[in-house]
């Protein structure tokens, strides 16, 4: 018996034919064509009847016995996002398909693959190991060896590839904090590789001829030591691990991917905005098509070497004139940071977080730590262990953050309310654009928490605008990220103006679950079946999933037009936004990455629902 | 003009009449009979249609002109709780009032004043000090000079008087530790004063005398120094502090309070258990009239001294085998805790909860006791330093706990389901009383967790009733302490067969509030009226309590029988106790000096319903 594989169509950039289990490339065609021509023909009929019939390339097995035909199997075929795009493209351009069809064939996580940068081609590099592609796009960056050191170095704007044996959930953090990640141990679907993909991040994983030394903090590639702090690249798409900095450039978002993300779009009803801080991130996501910034979060700015030493005073200051006194160190910077940030989304509604995390994220924590801050400060070094001590809390997650520090430090809001106005008005003088900030207030559970603090930011926006004699427009909102506001949202909603679902801290709420402390039962509870999905990567729909519902319908009874939102990292995963679709919210948020992956899915989401509503 | 102030009735025990602002013992009364004696007939006659038209003891303000009587004002006048109850008694006695006017009159928190143990009369005492009777009640333990100190102390089983100059919120753990508190300086309504009170814990307050040095660890009063450690005596009902350990006489149950709790019994729907988990808290909880115990923390065990070594093998185990040995001589003595409490309920339902805190709870903390457990278990400091490392969690309250160490450690869940069954069929031999054991899974997030475990307790439970040949009824159910359980509590009544509302754990997800770390910020929360009542003492009705009623109806919608109880310490709380009754709760549980409290609450709680009722 001869037992063959083919795929197809002509569209295809690949086409391959297998005989007899083994492949075969484009040259074994003629063979066939030479030694059984009729069958070929007829296999080409087969093939095109099959093909019409699923409307899409068909991966075929069959035999020829004696001479005749017989087909073992077919199914669509498997292939890159590139090629699935090209086909689906391409069927659509010859009439097979229409273009919704086209939309849903596209998984939108493939399209990870498209998104990242890559190197430059005309580099020249110096390979110095190889690994397995385990996750898209190419990164540069400063070698760290521990999750800590990725966070700490990544807190100082400084860019890291973290390289570790291999990873595991406590390596989270600095996953999140580096730009690539590198092991030497692991495959396709190790820790290190999945979690990778999940973020965005590129990653080169199994480099299995590198030798890290942790003690020693160095890694050795046959003939080259590389140390902690030395820079790398990693190709993710390759797998290549390269000394130095090499140049890369951005992903081609034009031709076939700016045809199909065209379809989605007008096909869309969900609107797709983006988290981000920094520059970078701001004209990334404009970049990959976000209509606004669903979240941008104002403490990420305080870490940056220049800005944590006048934090530090303001959370050492005795008293509230010493913490005015900090603060106005930091007004004028933060209110450069928002007017770039309005510069560059050009009128798009921008969403800002005040001030979330609690003021020990601020402080040091080591000794050595404490004595550079005591000559910062000009306090002995007992004050400021005193003061890390007090501020310590036993449940961080669940203590003095969010609205908690404005009502208690009002100053700070004010101070952050002053740099958002203030940075609208110039920017408005100084391009003409419009600009509309949306400023959130975190960690509601009462409506009286918020009426206070809109009061005051609705004070000083009075203030900053009668000084500078121009108005411009702004909406006061606030995240739903706790059961009580999501259950107390018609109440919150006569005087919120749009509500934004965090997510995270939704599902920390909810489940009773710190994401932070998760990674020791968590394998466990997937093991056993107890989580069918990880709750902070898709959400949950029946708990978490419940409370978004309640909140939308007593939030919309109150207030029919109420903007809303969700920019948990929910926010870019594509069951998620199908469920954002469901339940009525306007727009979702994620990471400038995952944009596009958002914008397909909502597509999806719209196509989805209506089938559903056709059939029911 | 001439005013002064009365008080009556015959029955009260104290009579006074005040004249010209001036207050006047009974000696004053025939003055006045003597000067005017018809304007005291008439006084009189007045008082006696006040007070048939009040139906109370009035407190009333006149004054004589020329002769002639003018009446200014009258009120209920104020009494001890031993006064107003023995009024109400009497006012029913000579039909004035009836049962229900006299149960509605009580105010229930005022019984706190007759439920604790006195000073023996007989007994002889050396005086250290005098201060304010803050909270009543006597008390005999060891000083310790700080809520931390009193923690560990009270962990190891010690009784300890917690003296401070004066209590903050950052306390309230060593005040609950404590058995009593003593401080130097402030009034009745310091911060120590209300705290007590609000927990049931003897409390003089402002004892200026004494001299507290918390370097030296000493407290100085006069020509005697006492040192930590030292035992000495507070009686919070007359504010004298003591030297050692002073007899006291439990309080007299009998008499007008036990015809009114009669009157209450025979009203309330609400059953009243109480929360307890040593033979000492079981018998007052029986002498208090407690139905059964609501909640038997397990943990609490395993924190005394001949059983925390054991714990401390299990969690050093490297395996599951070495988990298994140090639980082996664990099994007896939980069995021995558990059939304790049997005996002592005989026959009342018992609530067992599997152990609910993380394992690192039961590490220990500092250098030294590192050492000392490296010792006791064999193995190096090293070690166990990582493992108290690796067990560390960042919001711990949201980590590895309740049921989640149930499903990734087995072994232990298995030991407690075995002690308690073992210990069930034990006592049933023993004393031919019938035992049923409820036993409750914490921490429940999801319904495949609860079925889990359901299935490894019936198991465990099938095995030792089948060895032993003796059948025990028992029932398998859960805490709802976590939103998403409330809200998905329709699924989980499917299998669990009752639901205890742990209100302490719900307010904290619910408001994403730790109860450890709120201290900084609620003083401000309160004074800015953010928090109306704080909402670990009164249950907030329109946040948690929806949860709760969510999770009611869901339950009951499933399983129509479904018990339903309330275990956290709103189940002592007056206003708490009303919403159970309203949203159908079967049973209230609290601590054992509140048991009263919650029957008289529960009572008023079914007439306020009635009156509701009858009004709308």
């Amino acid at each position: 018996m001869r037992k063959a594989r083919m795929s197809w169509p002509g569209s295809a950039p690949q086409q391959h034919l297998t005989i007899a289990g083994k492949e075969a490339n484009n040259s074994a065609l003629p063979a066939m064509e030479e030694v059984m021509p009729e069958v070929l023909t007829e296999l080409h009929k087969v093939r095109r009847t099959l093909e019409d019939h699923y409307r899409d390339m068909q991966d075929i097995e069959f035999t020829v016995q004696r001479g005749k035909l017989w087909m073992l199997q077919t199914r669509t075929g498997k292939r890159t996002a590139q090629a699935a795009l090209k086909i689906a493209v391409s069927l659509v351009e010859e009439g097979v398909i229409d273009r919704e069809e086209a939309i849903r064939r596209i998984e939108p996580g493939s399209l990870d693959q498209l998104l990242h940068p890559m190197l430059d081609p005309s580099a020249k590099t110096t390979v110095l190991a190889r690994g397995l592609p385990a996750s898209p796009g190419a990164a540069s960056g400063k070698v760290v060896f521990s999750a800590d050191e990725a966070e700490s170095f990544a807190a100082r704007g400084e860019a890291v590839i973290l390289v570790r044996i291999e990873t595991s959930p406590e390596d989270i953090h600095g996953m999140h904090a580096a730009r690539g990640v590198l092991t030497t141990r692991g495959g396709m679907t190790s820790h290190a590789a999945v979690v990778a993909r999940g973020m965005g991040r590129p990653c080169v994983a199994g480099a299995g001829d590198l030798r890290i030394d942790y003690e020693a903090r160095t890694m050795a590639a046959r003939a080259t030591l590389v140390k902690a702090g030395d820079i790398i690249t990693i190709d993710g798409s390759t797998g290549e691990v390269m000394v130095g900095e090499v140049p890369t450039i951005q992903p081609e978002l034009s031709g076939d991917f700016a045809t199909l993300m065209g379809w989605a779009d007008a096909i869309r009803r969900l609107k797709v905005r983006a988290n981000a801080e920094t520059p970078i991130d701001a004209r990334a996501a404009r970049r990959f098509g976000a209509e606004g910034i669903g979240l941008s979060r104002t403490e990420h700015m305080f870490f940056e070497a220049d800005r944590i030493g006048a934090m530090r005073r303001v959370i050492m200051a005795e008293d509230e004139a010493g913490r005015r006194a900090g603060l106005a160190d930091l007004l004028p910077i933060q209110r450069e940071d928002f007017a770039e940030i309005f510069r560059i989304m050009k009128g798009l509604p921008v969403t800002i977080r005040l001030l979330d995390p609690p003021l020990h994220e601020f402080l040091p924590k080591t000794e050595a730590e404490f004595g550079e801050m005591a000559r910062l400060t000009g306090k002995d070094v007992a004050t400021i262990r005193y003061r890390a001590l007090a501020l310590h809390e036993t449940n961080p997650m669940l203590g003095h953050r969010g609205c908690r520090l404005g009502i208690t430090y009002p100053e700070i809001y004010e101070m952050q309310a002053a740099a958002i106005f203030e940075a609208a008005v110039a920017v408005v003088k100084e391009m003409g654009e419009a600009v509309e900030p949306e400023i959130m207030v975190p960690l509601i559970a009462t409506k009286k928490e918020f009426d206070i603090l809109k009061a005051m930011i609705d004070r000083i926006g009075k203030e900053v605008m009668a000084r500078e004699g121009t108005v411009v427009p702004y909406l006061v909102g606030t995240m739903i990220e706790l059961p009580r506001a999501a259950l107390l949202a018609g109440e919150i909603a006569e005087t919120a103006e749009f509500f934004s679902f965090g997510t995270n801290d939704l599902t920390q709420t909810v489940f009773g679950l710190s994401r932070d402390d998760a990674a020791s039962f968590v394998g466990t509870y997937q093991r056993l079946g107890i989580f069918e999905h990880d709750p902070f990567v898709s959400l949950d729909v029946t708990g978490v999933g419940e409370l978004v519902r309640i909140a939308v319908e007593r939030g919309r009874a109150t207030r029919p037009g109420l903007k809303l939102g969700i920019c948990g990292e929910h926010g870019g995963d594509p069951a998620s936004i199908t469920f954002c679709q469901e339940v009525g919210l306007d727009y979702v948020s994620c990471s400038p990455y995952r944009v596009p992956i958002a914008r397909l899915a909502a597509a999806q989401a719209v196509l989805s629902g209506e089938q559903e509503s056709g059939t029911t």
